[in-house]
């Protein structure tokens, strides 16, 4: 099975402590595209302008993602600076430039409707809405969010929960939505909210599984240097939802394992700025990981 | 094979933003001793004033936990109080009143200098030198320690680390010690200042062994409520350390799954306030849980 995938495909510019790099291949689509892309085929749903470099366009290509829905219009393509501090767990926005996606509302190809696993990676929840308005049976829709549209697009996004299968945040986004400190509670008041299976993101603490089959704990994996943290939650979900279209048998026999080989995936990218470091990265890499993380929860 | 325990006995009077509570039975000591009664025979080493309620040593009776070494003497006993903010980890002290503490040297009686497993609970080091000083041949020697004695007894601390097997501190110590935020990097660096075992304690977020055979990710059992979590950290190395003496075979072979029993032991502390949760805890409740956390880390 393939993944569609729609979300922010950008320009980051990131400083962090140690080093600073403009202009990398960046938004939450690209993150999660390329990290799906090791485990099933990918159809990417997003916008960039004519500025965006043909290198990140054969990048794509490299990792067979499919571009057909990937639109390239005149304009600049959306354009994202942060800065991190020294522990790396607090990022300032220091500018954001919407650029072309200022007015991107997609039309999905026609044989991209059919897809069976959607992941709706972080962007406005009004595009979410869009584009499973077109999905014909999706089998199993994930929707990924940020802080910013739990500010300033909470309605939308609490229309779309009922709407999707799985949902994923962040701790804090967790408990700003549910104004619960308590990640326990909060995952129950989110299953009210509607999705099915609920994942709550804690960054190097790993992350936390609520579904049907009750609670399930997912380890980070240990590193030693994070070099940049962007896009991490975007390649966990991405790794996640490529495992999962690719694992035979129910989303309940698969959704732990899938968690962990995004996880894993995930901690690829931390180790390099931007795709640098996920893009080199073999299948082999990560099932090495995946192995060692066995090792390291076995008790 | 029992296990020799040194640190504080003593009053905690307790606030949290639901509730309040006075004298409660206390102390790192206390709750390590209470913990590790669960699993195997406890001498505690201690000292308290005449004003310590008769209740408080039936308590300890009652966990069959040997007081020969616990010292009543004149003066008052040692008297904390504290105060939770809202999210339970911010913890401020508001009084501490040493009592009978202060000239606290203890002498230990014959038969407890050949105990083989030896708990130095959080203490000034050089008390815990004082006792160790007076062991024969100990087996495993495991340290605790609070960011108070990093701040006013470094040198005695760091004196001790060589003498010990095992030594615990919680993630923001870790990082006080070592000057490094990454966890993975602290550990090495607590390493090389002599322990074989080093443990790092993270909340709500588990903890982390680093050792002989490599590193453990070790999982905090999900609590929907945190009533308390004073003496947590106590009641986790008071469950190792008893769950380690009973078990047959080498440190290493058994060292993961006594941290999941300390853990879990924890767990139960952090449910009511002081002691009140753990002494009604019995042995099959902690199974019951250690097994729940075998499901809820499964992959």
């Amino acid at each position: 099975m393939s993944v569609l995938i729609v979300g922010s495909t950008a320009l980051d510019s990131i400083k962090t402590p140690s080093a600073a790099n403009v202009r990398l291949l960046g938004g939450s689509a690209s993150h999660a595209a390329v990290a799906a892309s090791f485990f099933a085929p990918v159809k990417l749903i997003g916008v960039v302008g004519e500025d965006f470099p043909q290198e990140y366009l054969a990048l794509y290509r490299r990792h067979k993602i499919d571009l057909s829905g990937l639109q390239i219009v005149p304009g600049k393509t959306f354009h994202w600076s942060g800065e991190y501090e020294l522990n790396m767990n607090n990022r300032r926005t220091l500018r954001t430039e919407l650029g072309v996606f200022e007015t991107f509302t997609p039309t999905l190809p026609q044989m991209h409707q059919d897809t069976e696993f959607v992941l709706l990676a972080n962007i406005a929840p009004a595009l979410q809405h869009h584009v499973l308005d077109q999905m014909r049976k999706p089998r199993f829709v994930v929707a990924d969010t940020m802080d910013l549209w739990l500010n300033i697009a909470l309605p939308d996004l609490l229309r779309l929960l009922p709407r999707i299968d799985g949902f994923v945040l962040n701790d804090s986004e967790a408990a700003q939505l549910t104004q619960e400190d308590n990640q326990f509670r909060a995952l129950k008041k989110i299953h009210a909210l509607g999705p099915k299976y609920v994942i709550i993101k804690k960054g190097s603490h790993g992350s936390l599984l609520s579904g049907p089959k009750g609670i399930f704990l997912c380890p980070a994996y240990p590193l030693q240097t994070v070099e940049d943290p962007t896009g991490a939650g975007d390649s966990f979900v991405g790794g996640l939802m490529g495992w999962l279209a690719a694992a035979k048998g129910s989303i309940d026999a698969n959704i732990r394992r899938a968690m962990v080989y995004g996880s894993v995936t995930a901690s690829f990218c931390c180790e390099g700025f931007g795709l640098t470091r996920t893009t080199r990265v073999k299948r082999g890499d990560i099932e090495k990981r995946v192995k060692e993380l066995e090792k390291l929860t076995k008790f």
